[in-house]
């Protein structure tokens, strides 16, 4: 891991956490380990004055050329907010949800969850560093995956648009633990508990025009990964 | 179900899906299959002049007072936000992975998911239908659980802000099936499959100052409902 993995965020104002500081988590490694458990994040970017959240594949290079490293937004898949988007501040969310926390009262019902806020301009990217930036959207998918994958050819990227957004300003939170109930509802005898939630690979489907039924070794991995 | 949530919804621009026009839903239904499934959404609100996206707790109520129906953000997760968004367009936005799509080429790499993209204007919501709201956020993390429980105090009412989004104006896409690779890929004799991914339930956690241990019956049929 690159030192700048483990270098502290550098929160700003707009990504100081508000509330519940007890739940900000300040290392840089933290916000890489919510990123790599991800496979999509969420995007906010302004069309037409007010904002538009997409759900947008991306990859992560913690040594891309932007400080902090750099998120590549993959822009097929919502080409009107990218288009829109170079040289505005974009803001990338991903979060995961841990477990239901169910409190003996409405008002103390939460969530664990871990979440990771960054802002950021986004820029255009081209030339080798589109290639690279796609090779990290594929990893992210299946880490080691773009290895196994024939290049990308001139059209293909040509039809692709990749934003970088710098992983400098960002916030990351948790909550992690049980419930935290009145003392009034606890001594009631109500009943309190926390239900964890997880994500889980199904079972493979290889595509029937597959001759070759061997599962490749970063496919086999990944489902390891998701299996408990 | 009311007569509303089987009505079309209604795209606007900005709402219309621009891509992949086949993978557009135009069914209410399910827009709120979409939101039923989902424990937490991303909200965009403007804040500074550049859009911020925060993980928030969510409820639904189809019969609500908004045109299509009422989404309720509860606030006092994301106080500064909420608290900038009375009366401003915001987006609220679901998203569920359902498969990652390992194609014959990068370019090819997809994911089978179903996203649900709404706009409105926020409303800051208090008396009657504040505590309808509540319940629908309680409902939302386990259905059901909210008639289980005490009622809300004045005070945790006044500690709370909440936001009513209409469900009117939605965008809702999905996508299923298999890998999309181009012939020369195939023929070449390269793997390619699709690995579903699934959110299941883990191992309940009763609290330990729980003394009847009995699970109550909404808490065993969401774990019955998370289970595969």
């Amino acid at each position: 891991m690159s030192s700048r993995t483990t270098a502290p965020l550098s929160p700003t104002a707009r990504t100081r956490v508000g509330r519940h500081h007890d739940r900000a988590l300040s290392d840089r490694a933290d916000l890489l380990a919510i990123l790599a458990e991800a496979k999509i994040c969420h995007v906010g970017v302004l069309m037409g004055g007010h904002p538009v959240v997409l759900p947008i594949v991306f990859g992560v290079d913690p040594d891309g050329p932007d400080e902090g490293g750099t998120l590549y937004l993959h822009g097929s898949v919502a080409a009107g907010a990218l288009s829109a988007s170079p040289d505005q501040e974009v803001c990338v969310t991903v979060t995961h949800v841990d477990a239901l926390v169910l409190a003996r009262s409405a008002f103390h019902h939460s969530m664990n969850y871990r979440s990771a806020v960054v802002i950021g301009r986004a820029r255009i990217v081209d030339g080798e560093e589109k290639v690279r930036a796609l090779d990290a959207v594929v990893d992210q998918v299946v880490p080691g995956r773009s290895a196994t994958l024939r290049p990308h050819t001139r059209k293909e990227l040509a039809a692709t648009t990749v934003i970088a957004v710098p992983l400098y300003e960002a916030s990351v939170k948790q909550r992690t633990g049980g419930v935290s109930d009145d003392q009034p509802d606890v001594d009631a005898g109500v009943w309190a508990g926390v239900l964890p939630m997880h994500t889980v690979a199904g079972e493979l489907e290889v595509d029937p025009d597959v001759d070759d039924r061997a599962v490749p070794e970063d496919v086999r991995r990944e489902i390891t990964r998701w299996s408990r």
